[in-house]
């Protein structure tokens, strides 16, 4: 396994620490630091396989999940990581928040901050919505996803599932498919698996690509099967519902006939690929059953069970300078 | 009371452990293991009188509520029994889940599983859901209530509420009456309150009673003054809102002039019987305020109280094996 | 600053304890008691500052937060204090509610009682709820907002705040100033400084003026400038989105105009007011951006702060009596 040779849990190489107060993106990290969560992430998995109260270090923080956008899956995991360390979880979902009273966004943060929230983790439908939180609070902002822009949390539990199948990243050719015009989670795979050395490959309708999209480091593609041919990872994306009707995709079948995973197109152009999905699947519109639940090739539950350990590490460095650990206050 | 001879805590009788990974109804407990669970729950009626930390015997485990269908109370129930023991517990609400986007209710399942849910409380629409999560996840499954299917917890609920009032639920005459074609919650009292060999009538307007609900060991009624004749125990169930118009029932005010549990046909008819309901209750639609709120023959409110008491011993002993408890791993 | 000469947690000045068993509005309380509970209020300002587990006095007692009536941030600020306090907490959302199908509230009163809370904290939109309720349960019942009736606990955090910034209460002269008609908000305040002795003055468009208000003690002005005249406090009601159309505003302009606190009208006729608002804001209606994030004028997301530590002293002593707290039980 391609590791960092330094324990998890210490600083990272170099004997500096994680420098960022907040983790708003991809954009911004460098390949260390990327290394360094993933790292860290490592402990929690093998704490994560049996209930466990050895290790509450967040008891007495107050983590607030402000979801201006639904998210069962992301904020499932994020409230089981913050209570798995110990952490005072209060949720705040919009369709109850004063956001709809015409709040605006920095009073909504001035509001969480004066209640010493010790950590927000934010999802919200703008792009740079996080950011404009992250520069009024005084505590650690974690984004859970932003618009358009990035869901970084995301990006590396997808990191870490391939680091711990291929044993590493660098050089591996990973495919990501699907609508990548209006995905976040595309956005911050591609900031993600570029920095750390690996090929990546974009496959879309000219519909759903970015104009420049070739500027971020990867090769573009419109036709799927060249596009997977020899590929270590072919990551797909959702569909959107709404992106199925109009003018992007000219129907799900045709969508499915030119863009989706069949188990026949794995076999024959990538039949070494490990396959993955950000979740929640249309079966049968980008992705097959039989890809999906495949024992071997699929790893989507694993990049579930990779996303808590991902957001526990998150929570925990991010939060060391206020609980003042050693070499980090 | 009718207690089997052993303490709480302790093995079934003939030193077997509970032998189900889940409970999805009552059909297929035995007679034996349904008073082991009634057993168990007493233990937590007296705990539960005052606050104590004393014992917090899922700590460290994670509970989900996936509630598909709303119900506050059952809710609550839950999450309060599972706090109470100490469980992270989480709830994850249908309105803002992945179900919307489309996702199977299998992928919910494998992502719940994917997050090490420890013990998972499913509340759903479809009857048989609670069955089809069981079977996809490692973890034990409790039904919350699944559509016409069976709601067991209420049933171990009313039955330890007639066990601690009557003494015994054995050659008890209850009669359940009220919407049988609908209701889980008479579905699941049936099963049990035969099991625990009570004599158990049913009573409905012929468009609301299931065409073979003899076969399950009750008697039929349409009349309801001939249903509780020297009844122990009168169990109202709830008119769905959905129900009081259409073809079901001609009128609200006709069903409660013939089905309405009244003061006066109580007295009447069945002047020993106590009166329970699963709440929430439709005063002056199946039940009058003076027989919700009598003092004396009113059990309505302690059906409540038992409801906390059973969850907490469904959560304890579907854990034990997880937990390593001594005899049970 | 003015306090009373005890120290916080000990009993009010005589020796006796708070003698109400519930907070349902301010009206009722004794200045004393009003001041015993700001007072206890202090130890939590300076315990939120950091976290910690040192205090967790509410350890097994199980808060309810019964809001049947939207509200984030009142929600958020009771769920965090209880939380820091250890309790359990549980929320349970009215848009989930049994009372969607047709439960009376005193039936939720005594469902939430039967599952034992310890202390319940309910939220509704009718005036008088709060006290149905808490002449229904055998536990602590408090008011998080009813209708137009009350709203203590915003007004023991504004009355906290007022005395940490300006030294005391009695003798300040508080303008409050909106829609007086329908707030909460404003008789709460009303009834807690008179109580304390603040010289307090009332403005707002006749249309939003109740008719008889100079009976609670308070002068009344149509005219804002010469309300604020002096003034040692201007605190801003929120005008309720409903309001600014239809008869009771002529025009969202028309009423900034009028009653809109600009930094040009503090300037020139309360030149040392601090300024408060309840949030959430209408920014560019009833407050400019300039006032409401003055550094040193505003106190408004101090308020917020001190809304915790009043709630954390609320929770802390109504519960004193169940947890036989010497000389409460």
């Amino acid at each position: 396994m391609q590791r960092s040779d330094h324990r998890p849990g210490t600083l990272i190489p170099g004997g500096a620490v994680f420098p960022h107060r907040h983790l708003t993106g991809i954009h911004g990290l460098e390949p260390h630091e990327i290394t360094f969560l993933l790292d860290e992430a490592e402990q929690w998995i093998e704490a994560n396989r049996a209930p466990t109260t050895a290790d509450k270090r967040l008891a007495g923080l107050t983590q607030i999940n402000a979801f201006f956008e639904n998210s069962t899956r992301t904020l499932l995991s994020f409230e089981i990581a913050g209570k798995r360390l110990g952490a005072d979880v209060v949720n705040m979902h919009a369709a109850q928040s004063s956001v709809k009273k015409g709040e605006t966004l920095i009073d909504t943060a001035m509001t969480l901050n004066a209640m010493r929230a010790d950590v927000i983790v934010i999802r919200h439908m703008s792009s740079g919505a996080v950011r404009l939180i992250a520069d009024k609070v005084d505590c650690p902002v974690l984004n859970a996803g932003d618009g358009r822009h990035e869901h970084p949390t995301q990006a590396l539990l997808d990191a870490l599932t391939i680091r711990r199948r291929l044993g590493g990243i660098a050089n591996k050719r990973v495919v990501i498919c699907g609508d990548l015009l209006h995905s976040r989670v595309a956005r911050s795979n591609i900031l993600a698996l570029t920095a750390l050395a690996a090929e990546v490959r974009v496959c879309a309708p000219s519909t759903l690509m970015p104009p420049e999209i070739e500027r971020m480091g990867v090769t573009a593609f419109t036709d799927f099967d060249q596009a997977i041919a020899h590929a270590d990872v072919v990551m797909m994306l959702r569909l959107q519902t709404e992106r199925m009707s109009g003018g992007y995709v000219p129907s799900m079948r045709e969508y499915h006939l030119r863009y989706g995973l069949t188990m026949e197109r794995l076999e024959r152009y990538a039949p070494d690929a490990l396959v993955m999905h950000p979740g929640p699947m249309n079966r049968g519109v980008e992705i097959d059953s039989a890809v999906a639940d495949h024992v071997e090739r699929s790893a989507i539950t694993e990049q579930v069970a990779m996303g808590v350990a991902v957001r526990m590490a998150c929570l925990d460095v991010l939060t060391r300078r206020s609980r003042g650990v050693e070499g980090w206050a």
